[in-house]
């Protein structure tokens, strides 16, 4: 239940910095909604559709296509307001992560899939909707250039494993891996944590 | 059988434009094969893996591949010459448009989907196939900042919801949206109507 | 078995290249293991996506995925040593582009598809990890312009297509077309072999 509360804030504010993103790039109020389901439910559709696991999450609630289109309209009406809440938006986006992201292990858990699985289903979960947002505007997904984002989806989902593994009760693990991956996710924004990028090239 | 008539011509076409696209980033013969192919089926690959819906067209038809192929090859010997048919090129994909929309509707449709998941699925046959096509060459979407034609995509599916909700026989509402999608559509290009664009930039 | 054994070698090596190329955009270490495993895995994921073909290969056999993250990593420590493989890498992608190839026209055959769709599903096996990967490195694909590639898997599938269709046994025609396959893509990355470019310019 708290899962699928956060869930719903999460797509919305999702949806948002989807419809932002498109606005950079000049796209029409058709491409700025379609941008937007794109990022808040295009997680959840790649793990379906790579798990088998029929029918897609909007598919089965059309509501939510409306919310996130709804929600990118808003954002486009809003947009002067909306450049003054990006620290409101940074929170919701840490929570909406680690929630897609234990939201996509469960779904991977109750299919029975294996341990690793498990874990790739929650990162395809909470990072793939703002790789293919990126996709979609012509960028280099910033998912592997920012702050440890992926990482923490990646840490939150080993967590949940180990604490599922362990026998602990889905509530407590739900809301234990909830605060850690938040917690960590704020001070990873604040302190400007990074992973070590890896910079080749082809000449020495 | 009008509406399938409808279809081959206009994969043709849509293949023909994919190869266009893929010539004028320098690519070679197969790279034009494999644009046109999805361009042409993209859309309707892209919604039968979203709605579980096997096998895909072109595995049950792979006439449809050679069909599509075919006509890359053909568009790259004639391009000279298809450079004075554009007028004709917009008016089949303009056809083609309405056509892909009312399949991927008929397809939701028979799946026994809720209504914006059928309207969904027309969207995405109609304009998923010139998305991929702009993704594979590189450039921002096309779709999302041209003159209406996804728009044109969701109007007809409504339309056709619509009707086929108050009981008119598929025929008849199949003939209709094909007509008014078309004028609708010949309309925005000869008058070059746009709907609002979303300019957002992150300093005020 | 024999495949078998290449495939694992060829991930390895496809997974290293991915990585390279992750490392030439600054990606960051997470970017640079995603990137292998979808250039490594992503062909066969696509065609396992589009056949309906369940489970997926690193779903079912979640170990592929550590294998290629490993290969990543291992890939960014040694940059400065692999700089100079550079030659053996190309064999060994060479390898693998007729081995995953032929696994993807198996998976086809075995489902029991056209002959058309069998060779697309090796063509897609084994070219796609490529376009993925160059897509989500934000680049034009490079198999749409390089030295003969994708027009190799090509061959090689309709050659095993014939050889299985004229009841050779599959360990002679899988033997067969990998050498011959091997040895075509040798000749064409040492003689430069080009298919031809389609160029198209808007204005005459």
């Amino acid at each position: 239940m708290l899962l699928y509360a956060i869930f719903l804030v999460a797509i919305v504010a999702e949806a948002m910095t989807g419809a932002m993103a498109a606005g950079r790039r000049d796209m029409d109020l058709f491409g700025v909604c379609f941008v937007a389901c794109v990022t808040a439910l295009g997680g959840g559709s790649v793990r379906d559709v790579l798990l088998g696991h029929y029918p897609l999450s909007w598919v089965g609630h059309p509501e939510y296509i409306w919310f996130t289109a709804g929600a990118a309209l808003a954002a486009a009406l809003l947009a002067g307001v909306l450049r003054y809440l990006r620290v409101v938006f940074l929170l919701i986006d840490a929570l909406g992560l680690v929630a897609f992201t234990l939201i996509g292990c469960n779904v991977a858990l109750e299919a029975g899939h294996a341990a690793t699985v498990v874990i790739i289903s929650g990162l395809i979960t909470g990072c793939f909707g703002g790789i293919m947002r990126d996709l979609f505007c012509g960028d280099v997904p910033l998912v592997f250039r920012h702050e440890m984002y992926a990482s923490i989806s990646l840490l939150v989902g080993l967590a949940y494993v180990v604490l599922r593994h362990f026998a602990v009760p889905e509530g407590a693990a739900v809301v234990g891996c909830l605060i850690g991956g938040f917690c960590l996710r704020a001070l990873a924004i604040r302190y400007d944590w990074h992973i070590p990028k890896f910079v080749y090239r082809d000449k020495p």
